[in-house]
């Protein structure tokens, strides 16, 4: 971040009057850039017994295994924005939508959320981002070849919560990506 | 937003390549200017029977109570941001943090959340943001002072859930405030 915005004018970073923390200034006009953390949502598909997911077709992590999630955009809620992204990577309609894990990813300022949600029929296939969507039993899914350790956990949790059918919300942080996959 | 960030050039909206939504985009650089929800985080503190409020001393709504909360910061996490915003506006230190409350505010791109907390003593009083801080009982809360509707929902959850000593998360969207204060 060089240029402001609203002026076009140069940034400079400094703490602001009666802030504690290194903002960009413009050193023309004064208006402050503030940054802040971002939302992923997503849904942990249902079908009975199995789950949905989606296989990667864009970088990062390209190949690997996914829940449909993406950024949430202004406007929308976050169950909306859960459900749309459910429609674009898997082409797949959602319904009975549960707030159900919440990571904090705090060294790339995200917060990932995921809601659990059951497949409304089988009319899914493979959107834009994704090279294959699939339906997955417990002992099928490619622990392995996860893309992201919010979706592990997330299938983790799940499973485990599966077996009392309660569900509990959950926010937990989720340690950088390096300490998960450093034996790969 | 009228300028690049990157390199100062023009910005114009448009759709992208492969995107189904306006974006600011540079005609110079073509770097993609996102613009995506923030993120609200604060704490109902109590103390034995009691909760703790905050009299806002800055605009919006100053002169109304308030639950401590603001803008979550990069790098942190929800639960640091309340506890942090806690206590930066009421100077008071709290423990035992649980996830409590997430209100999607689609009209302003808001995602807003309280955790419950125990307050670590009653060393507390008022930060650069609040003219006063103060604990009330239930029956002693200014429910038409209150500063917004997020903090009226929480403490109305809460006052009800503590009979049965059960707090379940929620999620629930929450209309545009001139819905709630259009009477006033």
């Amino acid at each position: 971040m060089k240029f402001c915005s609203q002026c076009g004018g140069s940034l400079v970073q400094r703490i602001p009057d009666g802030d504690n923390r290194l903002r960009h200034v413009c050193t023309s006009c004064h208006a402050i850039h503030y940054q802040n953390p971002r939302i992923v949502a997503g849904c942990l598909p249902t079908w009975g017994e199995q789950v949905l997911l989606c296989r990667r077709a864009i970088h990062p992590r390209r190949g690997y295994w996914t829940l449909p999630a993406g950024f949430m955009e202004n406007g929308e809620t976050m169950e909306q924005a859960a459900s749309r992204e459910t429609l674009e990577e898997a082409c797949a309609r959602v319904r009975d939508l549960r707030l159900y894990t919440l990571f904090d990813l705090p060294h790339i300022s995200q917060v990932y959320t995921f809601f659990l949600a059951e497949l409304v029929d089988l009319d899914f296939s493979a959107g834009d981002e994704s090279l294959e969507v699939r339906l997955f039993h417990e002992q099928e899914i490619p622990w392995a070849e996860l893309a992201f350790p919010t979706v592990g956990r997330t299938l983790e949790c799940y499973f485990a919560d599966r077996v009392g059918q309660v569900f509990p919300v959950r926010n937990e942080p989720i340690a950088p990506l390096l300490a998960h996959y450093k034996k790969t």
